[in-house]
């Protein structure tokens, strides 16, 4: 069988057995270990706090296209997409490890755009970029660890979610699927609408404050939304053996999507990249989470016990169920 | 400029010089930095101990021939490398993030195999694989990150070397650069050798637990031979603003290379890849070091001051100076 007949979640589910078959419990890794294998971040107690680790990979002509995206915005988006993570489990971004396997003939002032936009996404979140690796390659892959920690010796997981909590996320969805859309499509809006959801697409900005702020306010489960609403959504009732219900009137869509796409709806379910923090948590912490927050933040539905057909399911505003494609972002599948 | 004009070194540079430009005392990791940029490892005070992380990248076709390298090798390879990259700090690894780009016709029973040896090589070393990437792409790169810790709140820096200091290594070299000419040139030679040296450049094993017996035995600066033997010296010279003598009669070339290879010394002293450990201590601690250490210990010359035109000087046994090229891999260099 072929990795693509697998798929991505198959192979990882894979990979994490034969770690696990060589799990051993004497050893000191083992025993501090909290979070292995399958989530976003791996988690292990450290002497004070609990140590995060997380590493994500763009490749070119997969994940961006050197005609679209600038060298500022690719080395932002490369860094971005990796705090989310951090975000996403309300961690402390520290270090950050940058590897450039590139082919030789790009042109230095482009590496160095490249760099520098990173650095100053670092530094704006307090993360000092200490190393990496750099190869010869036939086309440019970025692969990003970035290291952190908790501040207060918990975290966010996408285990915790428990039946009878509300689900909410931060800011509106679909921006950057739209974004990629008109500059996959390059279809014509007017300027400023094509420069902010181009921005959403290519410029994420981190939650990462956010993240912090929802551990303070005792909440206990949240992922940020890479996938898609949906996909991520999917994710934690896995992980939390649970069911998800979303009213899809109350999803926030952006309204610059909302006035310029028909497909809004499908942009906010399945587009994926906004980056944004969905959470679950009893009502009375929702509401202090939203006070606390400084962004939008949006109830959209309620997690149930473990016992619907599907895991997530969607109702109309009449308390309808709406019929959806599993859909999401997979690697590997076509 | 492109960057193979640049080159490895130089680009390496460009991107410290960028995030130096980004350094903030104010913020706790730059407070903690201990080695960044530059170094093959970077290291921050933890909260009780030293945390060390370090990054490297395989890439199909230009580190490794999947027609030459079996699955396992290359599984057993790529963590080794990162591995060594912490022995020569003389730390403690502890988790292992793995990514792979990977095209999507590959064999589930290749990944498989990869993943089966890597994780048997980490659980050798107490190392847990504890999460990474997975990725589309048009060939493999599989890139490694290791994190790790002091045991004793010390390090070995290749910044620590000092004059009058001997220089010694571990175990034998050329044999991996013997390896590879066997795999390239399709040379036929006995079995037995043709097994060892395959293995020694497939196959290395990480001098782990010998860089932490050099840190108890009050050794202070050490690297690992993965560029080659003049060119590592060349590094630790670099940053310890120092020189170094290498009586060539000295260094300990691997017998079924001294036996086999013409080129016997050439392969020892620029081939690369032996993965063994230099290291350079007073001649007493070296004499202790031999005593604890389960490998060979060869002293091949000495520290001198900052002083002569070349940083690294070849002797014969006569005591003239034997002429050399700079040499030692570099990447982005054709």
């Amino acid at each position: 069988m072929k990795i693509s007949e697998l798929g991505e979640f198959g192979l990882i589910n894979l990979i994490q057995s034969i770690s696990d078959k060589f799990r051993n419990s004497e050893q000191a890794s083992w025993q501090q270990l909290l979070v292995g294998i399958g989530d976003d971040v791996a988690a292990w107690q450290g002497d004070n706090h609990i140590q995060l680790a997380t590493t994500d990979t763009l490749v070119q002509d997969v994940h961006f296209d050197l005609d679209i995206i600038t060298w500022e915005e690719l080395g932002w988006k490369a860094l971005a997409v990796n705090l989310s993570d951090i975000a996403a489990m309300g961690g402390v971004p520290r270090y950050a490890l940058i590897s450039l396997a590139s082919p030789g003939e790009i042109e230095v002032e482009n590496i160095s755009k490249l760099c520098h936009s990173m650095a100053a996404l670092a530094a704006e979140f307090g993360v000092a970029i200490v190393g990496g690796n750099l190869a010869a390659a036939f086309n440019l892959v970025i692969t990003i660890t970035v290291l952190g920690c908790s501040r207060n010796k918990s975290m966010l997981r996408r285990s915790a979610a428990m039946p009878g909590e509300q689900i909410a996320v931060t800011g509106h969805l679909g921006a950057s699927a739209a974004g990629l859309e008109i500059l996959k499509e390059k279809i014509s809006l007017d300027a400023e609408t094509t420069t902010a959801l181009r921005k959403a697409h290519l410029q994420p900005m981190p939650r990462v404050k956010e993240g912090q702020i929802l551990i303070e306010q005792g909440v206990n489960s949240a992922v940020d939304i890479s996938d898609g609403l949906i996909a991520d959504l999917d994710h934690v009732c896995e992980a939390s053996k649970v069911n998800a219900r979303i009213d899809i009137a109350q999803v926030p869509i952006h309204p610059l999507v909302k006035a310029n796409f028909l497909n809004y709806l499908e942009l906010a379910l399945y587009g994926g990249e906004d980056y944004e923090l969905l959470f679950t948590a009893p009502k009375a912490i929702v509401d202090q989470a939203k006070g606390a927050l400084n962004c939008p933040v949006t109830v959209i539905g309620d997690v149930a016990k473990e016992s619907l057909p599907n895991r997530v399911t969607l109702m109309d505003s009449k308390g309808n169920v709406v019929p959806y494609k599993k859909g999401g972002w997979e690697h590997f599948r076509g």
